[in-house]
């Protein structure tokens, strides 16, 4: 008896999950995972992956992509644009923003985004649900109804003038998501510190980019997290606590999980890689650089590195949201514009993984398997995207990064895929690159070259899961 | 050389200040404390103090006096009414306060309760001034001019619907309060949390009064301490966290001064004697219990006592809000009204000191110099009217208050002097009570009569000291 | 071209590990994993596991083995029967000691401990050289050709009068460790505590095995936990503390964790599933229950289930340390003896997986992938026996379990293959068995029978890898 | 009728207690405050104290007198000499120790002690009773009829080679201490971290003194601290920590306070005014700054002030341990001693007031009264002398020092009056100073003249009062 021919192998890598590193061949057949083995015969394909590392296609859990901003700027990118920049950084799942703004109906809102995706993405995505409007209607009939539809996460803003969720509703959408099964996201800082900083700056002068990152004063994000958690264990719900950027944010999280708070977080790599200082270019240049909240100290991005190794920090996700520079986007109020007027937010989809490959892998912070686990499981995980995304087991789509550890790579903007032109990163020396990627048996990156169709990404429905 | 003849001599009793217990005479000269000694000689007049306590009269901190609340209810005293029953309650200082709502011009406000108070109180007054309204022109030009003339407290609320300060104006109230060296003192609980546990409890029937302490979730109060603190620190402003409830809040200002952060804060008598269970009553009964934050539990009245003892609260204060059990009061809106319809708050000042003098010095709990600092000296310093008040020392204005240990009273409601018709403390038996009280020299309640004038009570003016 | 065959499949079973579970065929060739996949071809021989669950043998990282105690008792076992009872529990790895009494040369008491285990054991095994006696000849020349040799763990005692090591000299053996590259395991409790408390309670008369647990005041072990993870930091040498009982000791591990220190820690079936109370039994009966520290209370394995879910525990040994219920073990001193006559201990190698596979797959506290992590991943890892050990993975030893989820099983004393005579746990009605168990692909329990040799396991050498 | 004279009045001074300061006549008569006021008549005597501070005398209650070190080194004071420095430097109140070595009898050793003290003291004393030999006898017996005469509390070491007391005599010492309601008094350091680092850094050559500041690793002192605090918890046993030294000491007091444990801490000159850099200089000179522990880092004298502003530490004592800096003391191994043959101890008596009075009143830090609750008030209080001692109050002995606020002293050997022939401190510039100093209304220094006679200073009987 011969064994059937599979549709492709990936030969001789070196494979690694959040548990396990291993030399073995992969083979595929159709769009999933059929066999892990040594001598494994006849794929249909080939693919040479000695000296490779063969790792799970990166899950990046909070992008924003082809999104509205509450200032009314559409973000640089197209869910192809978006999509594509990704996949050269080896990501091949997705969760954007369904963003509602004030008086949108949220299931048109999530209908509208799905045509979008549906349109351009190359790799596959699921939606995290913005409420900006907690109407009843919205609360008790739209919310069930699309989480049932496997839309299984709200996201909330606690600061941004159009944004912003106060307490009392905060606590209905809590409840909302509870009673929903849906896990509740929040971009937590304190809004009234924020507003007060920054009014107190410009009023005295002090409006290039640097003073963004005063604005959002330290106290400003353990504060929100803090009465965020307070509010989640009052109604008993899971809760995702988006981009830590400070030691005393981190704090918290881990003494309410020592608590045993059901408390999930992220950071994303502009705390771990960049500190303030970086905004302080000449003019307005350091609005290139701008995000909230702003990148803080050294002493932080330790504190976010210890965070992650000791689990209070789950995962590492991009917080792609780019902008370009000039007056479509950051420069929308022109070229000189006080920090208050610039688009907040980086492009990050594409350099996420590079950036973190060459500090965990190549400089061996952490070491590879917690990689994997950071920037793949952990977030299929908490999303209920696992078993099929997010690892490399039989049975699992075949969502693939093929990595080349040895490939040295000097950052720049010209290589980005995204529409932002420019990145943050710019100048970095990076070793590791993943040098071919597919997404559920298809080669969407071969060697370097884009190979994938716009619109061949595909929706994944979730419920909540464990986490939720 | 013959010693000119003192005032008033107060023979025998036994002296204890928040360091001293001594036995010795008390000489009064004019107004003030002349001399303290064994066998002093003629006095005008004389009290026999022999077997009794001579303390300093207590201070009170935090009373709400012929107030009008944010409902439109005028509470149940009037300046004479109050402070009389403060004296039969051994305190001889009170700092009510000077309420400004909406809309109000600020040195209206403050004038207004000056001629209140001026017309009625029988004991010494100052006021902290309640902002509800931070106009540019009552924190730019209002404040500092108030704090000047000796006004120099701010009181805000965190919760109430037309009371409530968020954080961005708390945040420029603040900062007004360090610019003019006032002490911030605040009502700190979550407001979004408690209008959502009202919101929620009353669409589903549950209107008792019980229900009042149900919907100050625990959280709400820790919550609004850490929040409170948070923006305090930054702008680097001492605070006075009123009626600390929780022991959760209680650990939140341990922390935050542990840190070495600027925070006072008091508990009231209700936090340390009653419970959550006092509320449960048939009809509308329990309203009589009923104030903000509600009574809570034995473990948390356990760690109030601790917190005192170890300085993390440093004094106790009343909270003084009397509402006549009817229609005038509590039950405004009808016999049978539901929680949320009913005023917050209890009468107070004349069972502060008797309640603690029977736990702390009867039963011995921490002990005399203990009871003497919490209720006279710690305030009076913190408020910045010591050594004026607060303490029996050479100089210091004759407030005095003669306890007799021995005497053995059991609470009713006739016997208080306010004007709200009830006490929540009636049945309990103490042993200690207050029998003869002077202020400035002047007896006010003698043998247990009152012998004070109203309108006999002095303003006192007070810069912020070293707590602000 | 055909795939040649393999020599064995286990075909259709449910395969977890630490991040994964999926359907699939497991191939073995020789004595490890060649291949996992659906549809696997010709294997010579072949398991069915539909409907079963195919996890990685158990790693038992603490086991006392044909050990002499201090007092001079052997223990229970033969590296036979206890390697045969662990195999029975689904365990295929074990790690016992190498255990100095004092004047003993460390060199010759691994070679005899290696004598015994390569005799008797049917599955693969390491040893943690236990150092009662630290001459300088031991440490510096002994224990670093030891290491050498792949004996990368030493274990010390804090208490016990024969075993105990000061802290003096524990400092010299941490500084031992450090320089030869091996991880510090310790029996953390402080032993004047215990000896006083053992005296006061000998000399009022409190002799049965009840008193035993009141003994170990739980003071004794938060206290030992500080001091040693103290000692350790001052050297910075990761330590791994074994059996942690308590709420107490489990913070202190979370807070020194929380402090970047390199601390390890586990915990064992008798503290989550045990209770002091179980040692309340009428005459010497409770003796069954005796171990070191003894079990607590619920509200301890509450803390420890947590600390489990955290990360701050990593892993469940069985501290396997069997005695006979007679006069070769636990009465040795008589029908009647007094509780410090008693050796602690209690047999646990066969029972560790079923447990905690009830508790936490059938029952569903923390989940399968959870289950595998604790009881195989995590020793395995920590005690770097990873990759050859602790997962099921292409290129590790076939060492698998598969587990009927559905078994039933209610534990007695007969069913027992060590030499014990009793388990603890008798009476217990478990969900789910291992059936079938291989170590490097020979069959040693097929379908609950016994099919391995004596001698038949081997000495896995190891340095100390990451965690050391 | 006219006032009878009294012995003496302190005319018109300014006079701080623990809570008040105001300015008033102090009259005296025969040994004790007799009244307090303004314009007192008729002195027998008369002060003028205008322009100046009247506080209570010192009360230093850690102070090794005539004692033998354990090393066989008598230290370089007479109770004479001992308590004249002390008399010059404004302390009127000393306790040291009755110091047993093994073998001694207590009764004994406290015999000798008062036969010491009788003789010399110029002021009055108490006695700590140093336990280094916990027999049977001494426990059962002496302890027990020693605390009845007056001697209510125990000091133990915790370090020391010959000194050393283990965990579990200790627990035998704490229960005894109970039994008789004692207090317990600790020199808390781990014996074996500092015994170590000593042996490493000797075999290295690390011999100079500034390798003692190192040897007592900062460990070692926390880890102590945890131990005892656990120890006495476990016994429900009130314990004194001595000479705090580091923020990780002090941190672990403030949560056993916190717990609500009976744990009384103090600091010493030494920790809050020098650091490990003094010890750092040529040659054997550093000898002169070595004390056990030894001082430590600029950060943890912050940390100590602010362990004293929250009350976590309560007093400052001086640790007063003289040693010539010859061969009769610190060069008693020669003149280039290593760090081990030296004794360890400062001379303290003297100076602990005026440099704590320049910091705390001239500078300003935490301010007059805490100046006086610091020194005196609270060591009065804990130790059980209060009211006679520690406070100025009606009734209490006469024991006053007039500090002259404005008096600038350049600190120097020469003015010592103790016999260590040095001051650590010498060069430092302090302002305010005691000019004349009254022990029971005797003048024992007079405008910088001793008047005292050697051997009119009085045992102070006291039980454990509420300390214990
Ligand atoms: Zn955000
Ligand atoms: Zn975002
Ligand atoms: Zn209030
Ligand atoms: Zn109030
Ligand atoms: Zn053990
Ligand atoms: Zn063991
Ligand atoms: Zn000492
Ligand atoms: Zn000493």
């Amino acid at each position: 008896m011969t064994e059937p021919a599979y549709d492709l192998i990936i030969r001789g890598g070196r494979i690694a999950t959040a548990t396990d590193v291993f030399e073995a061949d992969v083979a595929v057949s159709g769009e999933t995972i059929a066999a892990i083995g040594r001598g494994l015969v006849t794929g249909k394909r080939e693919i040479d992956a000695r000296g490779k590392l063969v790792l799970p296609g990166g899950v990046d859990a909070h992008a924003h992509i082809e999104q509205l901003s509450a200032a009314g700027i559409m973000n640089a990118d197209t869910f192809e644009s978006a999509t594509v920049s990704a996949a050269f950084g080896g990501t091949t799942t997705v969760i954007p923003f369904a963003a509602q703004h004030v008086g949108m109906n949220l299931r048109q809102v999530v209908e509208d985004y799905h045509a979008l995706a549906k349109k351009g993405a190359v790799i596959d995505y699921a939606f995290h649900m913005i409420i900006v409007d907690p109407t009843k209607e919205t609360l008790e009939e739209h919310v069930p109804a699309l989480v049932k539809q496997g839309h299984a996460s709200i996201k909330i803003f606690m600061t941004y003038d159009r944004l912003k969720i106060d307490d009392e509703p905060l606590l209905d959408i809590l409840a909302a998501a509870r009673e929903s099964g849906a896990l509740l996201c929040a971009h937590a800082e304190n809004h009234g510190i924020i507003a007060w900083m920054v009014k107190r700056l410009l009023a005295r002068g002090y409006t290039q980019p640097k003073y963004h990152a005063i604005s959002h004063a330290r106290i400003s994000e353990a504060e929100a997290f803090n009465r965020l958690i307070g509010m989640a264990a009052l109604i008993d719900q899971p809760i995702m606590i988006f981009h830590v950027s400070t030691a005393e944010g981190a704090k918290v999280i881990r003494d309410a999980r020592g608590q045993g708070l059901k408390v999930f977080a992220e950071t994303c790599p502009q705390y771990l890689f960049l500190t303030a200082d970086d905004l302080d270019k000449p003019g307005a240049d350091g609005a290139k650089w701008m995000c909230s909240p702003p990148p803080r100290r050294v002493s932080d991005q330790e504190a976010l590195w210890q965070a992650l190794a000791l689990g209070d920090l789950q995962t590492v996700s991009s917080d792609h949201a780019p902008y370009r520079f000039d007056e479509t986007g950051k420069l929308r109020a022109g070229p000189n514009p006080n920090f208050k007027q610039v688009a907040n937010g980086l492009p990050g989809l594409q350099v996420r993984l590079p950036l973190l490959f060459d500090a965990m892998v190549s400089k061996g912070r952490l070491g590879l398997e917690k990689f994997v686990e950071l920037t793949a499981t952990a977030p299929a995980k908490i999303y209920n995207l696992h078993p099929r995304k997010g690892s490399i087991a039989v049975g699992a789509d075949a969502d693939i990064a093929i990595w080349d550890p040895a490939r040295e790579v000097i950052l720049n903007d010209e290589m980005m895929h995204d529409l932002a032109g420019y990145t943050p990163f710019a100048g970095r020396k990076l070793r590791g690159w993943p040098v071919t990627v597919l997404s559920r048996g298809r080669m969407i990156v071969a060697d370097g070259k884009r190979s994938a169709e716009a619109g061949s990404g595909r929706f994944l429905p979730r419920n909540g899961g464990d986490a939720a």
